[in-house]
């Protein structure tokens, strides 16, 4: 037992894993295997150890509930209402994160019974206030499109300027006129063409891109 | 005594208040009255309250340290070294706040041997990461200007275009051009004319403006 002389909370990570798969924006759920919300689908994550950085327990909670390492990830923002867990007191530090669906394999585990990718406009009800950690980390995903290039972090290896511009419109949820894309993306230098081309129906094949450095976002103004 | 299966950590939230003072943006520090770090400046901030949300711990340390209230007040970042204070682990819900150096009177209390601005530009060695936090609340308030309406929290009740330029410029280090500057800023639609002017030097009067409603955020683009 561990005594302390006034209360302490415990604190918790809890990671928003996007990515874009059939033309949706998926988010990654695992399904709790205990109390409380047992059989819900929840977000991924769990209690910091004592002695563990945030962002290493974001990272490790991930992986231990669905197999899921090395993608982007950045802290989102701490959920403390006072009663937002039945237990006990319990503060989170939300974490949003974002993956290409084809670089993964999701393999539940732990304390997930089950973990899988859920579109964003047909979720389940979930465990605890997740559903509102959901919303803000795809805000904050949106603001961020406009002036980074976090995106390409949800980009397969190859992919057109066509999936680029989907990848965007799904995300803000609008239409973006081709012309205006395609000149601001084309900015960023942050691609390059891989000199192959993918026939798409009756159009001429469309050039096939790469993101020069995954790992680098730029602020773009 | 409270006992725990585990070991938890204690939850902090630590308070970045700037505002623009003698053409400087500069932080409210306190001294720190106790061990550890005791006499040297801090933010203020404190413990959570085990039935306190967040956003009201902060408020309230904020009062009770430094006798301020009533201030534009957002979560910025979560602070979890496991080695960030010597005590025990501590992990801090760092916020970042805005207020017009004139509508302020400050009082020491609580935990606080003293209360004073410092300018950014020349901070003592600081208790803690506190100056790590400070950092990243300056560059969250300078890439929020960009597209928020943020910087009328640090407007006093009545001010010139130049002065508010004159913010500008201090908060992102730059200069700015006036013409631009003025364009950008009258379209926030967040200003009034007083009918009033005042003198500055040989010049002609300037204008004197108001905000709207000073509460009010809205993200621009």
């Amino acid at each position: 037992m561990y005594h302390y002389a006034y209360p302490h909370p415990a604190v918790a990570t809890d990671i928003a894993l996007f990515t874009v798969r059939a033309r949706q924006l998926q988010a990654l759920l695992v399904r709790r295997d205990h109390a409380p919300f047992r059989g819900q689908w929840a977000l991924p994550g769990g209690f910091v150890e004592i002695d563990e950085d945030l962002d290493s327990c974001a990272l490790r909670e991930l992986e231990e509930e669905t197999g899921v390492s090395g993608i982007y990830l950045e802290q989102l923002y701490t959920f403390g209402a006072p009663r937002r867990d039945p237990r006990e007191r319990v503060i989170t530090v939300a974490y949003y994160a974002l993956a290409a669906a084809d670089h993964l394999s999701i393999r539940p585990a732990g304390d997930a019974g089950d973990a899988a990718w859920h579109p964003l406009a047909t979720l389940p009800r979930l465990a605890f206030d997740h559903e509102r950690i959901i919303a803000m980390a795809h805000r904050r995903l949106a603001a961020k499109l406009d002036y980074s290039t976090i995106v390409f972090n949800l980009m397969p290896r190859r992919f057109t300027l066509s999936e680029l511009q989907q990848a965007y419109e799904i995300i803000l949820e609008e239409k973006l006129d081709k012309r205006n894309f395609r000149k601001r993306v084309m900015a960023y230098n942050c691609m390059e063409e891989t000199g192959e081309r993918r026939r798409n129906g009756g159009h001429r094949p469309a050039m096939l891109y790469r993101v020069k450095d995954p790992g680098r976002i730029e602020i773009v103004k």
